[in-house]
């Protein structure tokens, strides 16, 4: 659970960081930035800042930001009918991210999962990715990923994206987010 | 038919393009920057640079690179088999982008078609695209597009890109470069 205040303060971020990465939204986009907090209401360690530019049933394309140590915690896009899970490409813009996939466990993995929630973090195949680098997640994999100590802006890049489908490690994770209202 | 060194001088310039954008492109991305000049030998006035960050069965996203009052020839994305043409959004990252696209034809439109080709451009709905603003393009619709006075840096993100099949309306073009070696 966020509070409209918690929710301005991280898109206020996520802009600032977009801005820096050189990325120009239209004022609807930059007023309606996503704030995920998957469900755990700490946003800060377990969290991610989206903007969709597009999402059709074959395509979808995105930014995502990531505050300094922030967390996209694990999870995979499973198979929808006959059609094969979401296929994502992820290019690192500004910053640097660490995505960990299914793989072989790199030894001295430069990232810990958010205090109390290790249990939930099985993959351990790391990627480093820095501006200009990017890397392609196979349909219905593990991953999650975790900004370096700057933050990071990342392109995302792919098949339809339906969030509501996404399977966590954690099973207390839900990817709605619910807001309320400490405005008045 | 383009020469070398009509390559590489179309690959500096879209580099610079690009970091004005600030894209950020890894040295393989950036020595390989594709110059397409469709056949014509006129890679100014016909002509787009591209760098392809991924196309895969599913999915493409590309840059595109144009100078200033350079023009991507019209054509179209036919369907592929059982598979719908392919879908594109074109989002505008720096300067300014003409798109014409079938339907009600726009009164005093601001491009002019390159000199010589005006009878293979037939689609006059013109949409203005500047930095953070983006349209997307049914497939199998016909469409063309053209920088503004100060060139243009655009995203594109689509379903899997096969260039040659690409219908062009102007019979003389192939979206094939033919590129000669001056560099004896």
């Amino acid at each position: 659970m966020l509070t409209r205040s918690d929710v301005e303060a991280m898109r206020a971020a996520a802009r600032d960081y977009l801005a820096m990465a050189g990325i120009v939204l239209t004022d609807e986009e930059s007023m309606s930035i996503e704030v995920a907090d998957f469900g755990l209401g700490e946003v800060r360690s377990t969290g991610l800042q989206l903007v969709t530019y597009v999402n059709t049933d074959r395509v979808c394309a995105k930014e995502l930001v990531l505050l300094p140590g922030q967390t996209c915690p694990e999870h995979r896009h499973p198979p929808v009918g006959a059609e094969p899970g979401k296929e994502e490409t992820f290019r690192c813009r500004w910053g640097t991210v660490f995505l960990y996939v299914e793989g072989d466990a790199t030894a001295d993995a430069r990232c810990r999962p958010p205090s109390g929630r290790e249990h939930s973090y099985t993959v351990w195949k790391e990627i480093r990715l820095q501006p200009g680098e990017q890397y392609t997640i196979a349909p219905d994999t593990l991953h999650w990923f975790q900004s370096g100590s700057l933050g990071a802006v990342v392109s995302e890049f792919s098949t339809r994206s339906r969030d509501e489908l996404d399977v966590f490690t954690d099973p207390t994770i839900a990817r709605g987010t619910r807001i309320v209202d400490d405005s008045a």
